[in-house]
C-alpha cells in the first residue's frame, strides 16, 4: 500500500513553502521504507526549486541529505533490518549494468541515474526528496549512518561530506600534502575536516579573514585572505592539492599557479559562466585541472566509516519545518555556520493543507 | 680547450639564417662533446627565434631535437663512450637537488632548468642549440638512441618524441583504450604512432579528412573531420583519452564533451589566448583536463627505448642547412610531413661567414 507522507513542498519558485501530505510508493520487494529524522538543506535544493538550473517540476519536494531509520523492508531486501540507521543521499537508483555503474560511480551512470528529487524515476513518477516525514528507497542506495554520529550531524555528509571526500580520497591526499580548501561554506567546512583528518595540512583560502576562528576550530593550519595584496605571487607553487567549493567566477589561471608542479585543483562548485583559463597554466608544471561530483554508494559508505571513525559530524544550525523559507534567505545571505538541517520530527506538531 | 662549432645562426628575428662558427666551452669533467648528425626543426624553435615567445638573445642557434655520436668525454664521465649514438632534447642541466629533479622531472626544475638554446646556462651564457656541427652538454641529460634508428628519425623523438610519449605513460594508455589525437603535425604523427604501439584504438581528429591516407599510414584507426556537421554531438562520450596537439584556440568544453566519464584531455599545444572552460564540462563526469610539458630525462631514455622496440621512427623530410629558411616558411604554411630534420653534414661544405 502507498504510505502517506507529510512533505514541505513549493508549487512553484516564489511561493512559501508549505506543508501537504503525498504518496510514497508502495513498497517493492527491494525496498526500505525509511522514516526520516532528519534532512540538510543543501544549496542544490534552492537552484531547483527557484528554476534556477532549469524549470523545476512543481509541486515539488527537495532534499538530499537525508538520515532516518528503517521501518519496514520489501520481502527481497538483505541489506537492512527494521531499526537501522540509515542516510540516503542524491541519488536513488540506475541501471546498474553501465561501465559506470560496474565501477561503482552511479552518479556517472551512462544510462542517466535517478536523482533523489526531481528526476523521472523508473516507473516515471517524479521523485520526491528528504524534506518529508519518510522516503522509500531501493535498498542499493541506502547507506548506514555510523553508530557515533546523531541523525542531525550525519545528514549532511550524504552530500556535503561525499563531495568533498570523494575527490580527497580520489586523490590520495595523505599526511604531510598541503591542501588548500576555497570558500569555508556547508561543503568547504566538511573539507577542512576531512582533509585534517587525512592528515594534510590544511590552508583556507577565503576572500577575507572574517572566519578564521571558524576555520581555526574546524582545525584548519590557517587562514589566508585571497584579496591581501600579492596574494597569488607570494603564495605561488604553495599546494599539492586546491579544493575549489565556490560557486563564483575566479581567476583559474592564478589559482593554477599555487600549485606545486603535478599539482592538481578539483572544482565541485559550478560557476554559471564559462572561466578564462590558459593553457600555459596547465602545461607549464603539469598542473591537474578536474571536477567532481558527490560520489558512488560504496564510496559514500567509506565516507560515513570514515567520518564515524573520526568523529566527524557536520557543524549545524538546527531548525523547523516552518523555518526553512527564513532558512533559505540565510543560505543565499551566507548567514550560516555551517549547515541547516531540518528537524523533521517537527512536521508531527503540522497539520497537512 | 673550448671547440668550433659551425652553426645556423639568426641575428635577429627578421634576417635569414647564416651558418656562423661559435665556440662551445671547454669540456668540464662530466661533459660530453657530441658530433650532430641530424637536427630536426620544431615549431619552438620558430616560435622563438621570431621573438613570438618574447625576446630572444641574439645571436641564437635553436634546435633541441639532437642526435649524433660522442666524440669525446670528460674525465668523470661514467655513463658515454667515444662511439655512442646519443640524442640531446629540450633540457641540458637542472639543478638536480629540488623534488621535482628527484622525482626524475627535470622539465619542472623548481630552480629553473636549461633549455638547450636561449636559455641562461649555469656559467652565465646563453645556451646554443642544435642547428650546429656539434654540442656539449652535461653527461646527464645524453640519451641513448636505439640502434634500430637512424640518426634522422631519432632526432625529432627527443622533443616531438617525448612530448606525446609522456601523457600516454603518464596516464597509462593501454590496448583496447579508445584514444583521440587532436591535429596531425609533428607532434600528432607521433602520438598517433606511439598510442597504436601502447595498444590503443585511435583515431585521429583533424578539421578536415585531407591527411586520411596520411593518418591511415601511421596506423590510425580512423580519422574524423571535427567540422562534420554535429560532430561534437555525434562522438559524445566516446573517447578514454584526448591528446590536443594543436595551438590554435579550441571549443574545450565540446572536446571534454568527447570524453567518457573519468576521460582526460591532455593538451600539449599552446594557444596564446586564453580558452572558455565551463566548469560543469568537467564536474559531469569528473573529466580531467591537464597540460604536459616534454618530459624527464630518465621517461626520455624509456621513450627512446620504446620506439627502438617498436621501430618508431619520425616521418621526416630531410633537408640541408641552406633549406632551413625555406622550411620554416613551409612549416607555418603547414605543408610537412612531418618534420623537417637537418642534414647536419651539409655544414661541412659551407664556409662560415
Amino acid at each position: 500500500m502507498p504510505i502517506p507522507a507529510k512533505v514541505l513542498q513549493k508549487t512553484s519558485p516564489d511561493s512559501p513553502f508549505q506543508v501537504a501530505t503525498i504518496s510514497r510508493r508502495d513498497p517493492r520487494p527491494d525496498d526500505v521504507v525509511i522514516e526520516i529524522r532528519a534532512a540538510g538543506i543543501c544549496h542544490s535544493d534552492i537552484h531547483t526549486i527557484r528554476n534556477e538550473w532549469g524549470p523545476a517540476h512543481f509541486p515539488l519536494t527537495v532534499g538530499h541529505e537525508i538520515a532516518g531509520v528503517v521501518t519496514a523492508v520489501g520481502e527481497d531486501v538483505t541489506r537492512w533490518s527494521v531499526g537501522d540507521r540509515v542516510g540516503v543521499g542524491c541519488l536513488v537508483n540506475s541501471c546498474g549494468t553501465c561501465a559506470e555503474c560496474e565501477a561503482d560511480q552511479e552518479q556517472n551512470c551512462l544510462n542517466g541515474a535517478v536523482g533523489t528529487y526531481n528526476s523521472e524515476d523508473v516507473d516515471g513518477t517524479i521523485t520526491q526528496g528528504g524534506y518529508a516525514q519518510n522516503i522509500v528507497v531501493n535498498e542499493k542506495f541506502v547507506c548506514k549512518l555510523p553508530d557515533t554520529l546523531d541523525f542531525d550531524v550525519a545528514a549532511p555528509l550524504l552530500c556535503a561530506g561525499i563531495t568533498t571526500y570523494s575527490p580527497l580520497a580520489t586523490w590520495d591526499i595523505k599526511p604531510g600534502d598541503k591542501v588548500a580548501i576555497v570558500g569555508l561554506g556547508g561543503l568547504g567546512h566538511m573539507g577542512v575536516k576531512i582533509a585534517k583528518a587525512r592528515g594534510a595540512d590544511v590552508t583556507v583560502l577565503s576572500r577575507s579573514l572574517k572566519k578564521a576562528d571558524a576555520a581555526a576550530a574546524l582545525g584548519a593550519d590557517r587562514i589566508l585572505a585571497t584579496t591581501e595584496e600579492g596574494f597569488f605571487k607570494k603564495h605561488r607553487g604553495e599546494f599539492d592539492f586546491i579544493l575549489n567549493t565556490v560557486s563564483a567566477t575566479l581567476d583559474v589561471n592564478a589559482y593554477l599557479g599555487l600549485l606545486k608542479p603535478r599539482g592538481v585543483m578539483v572544482v565541485v562548485g559550478l560557476p554559471p559562466e564559462n572561466q578564462e583559463l590558459g593553457f600555459y597554466a596547465l602545461i607549464i608544471g603539469r598542473k591537474v585541472l578536474t571536477g567532481s561530483n558527490i560520489g558512488g554508494i560504496k564510496e559514500t559508505q567509506e565516507m560515513l566509516d570514515f567520518c564515524g571513525e573520526h568523529g566527524l559530524g557536520a557543524e549545524i544550525e538546527k531548525i523547523g519545518v516552518m523555518d526553512v523559507d527564513a532558512a533559505y534567505e540565510r543560505v543565499i545571505a551566507g548567514d550560516v555556520q555551517f549547515r541547516f538541517v531540518i528537524d523533521t520530527s517537527t512536521f508531527d506538531d503540522i497539520a497537512a493543507e
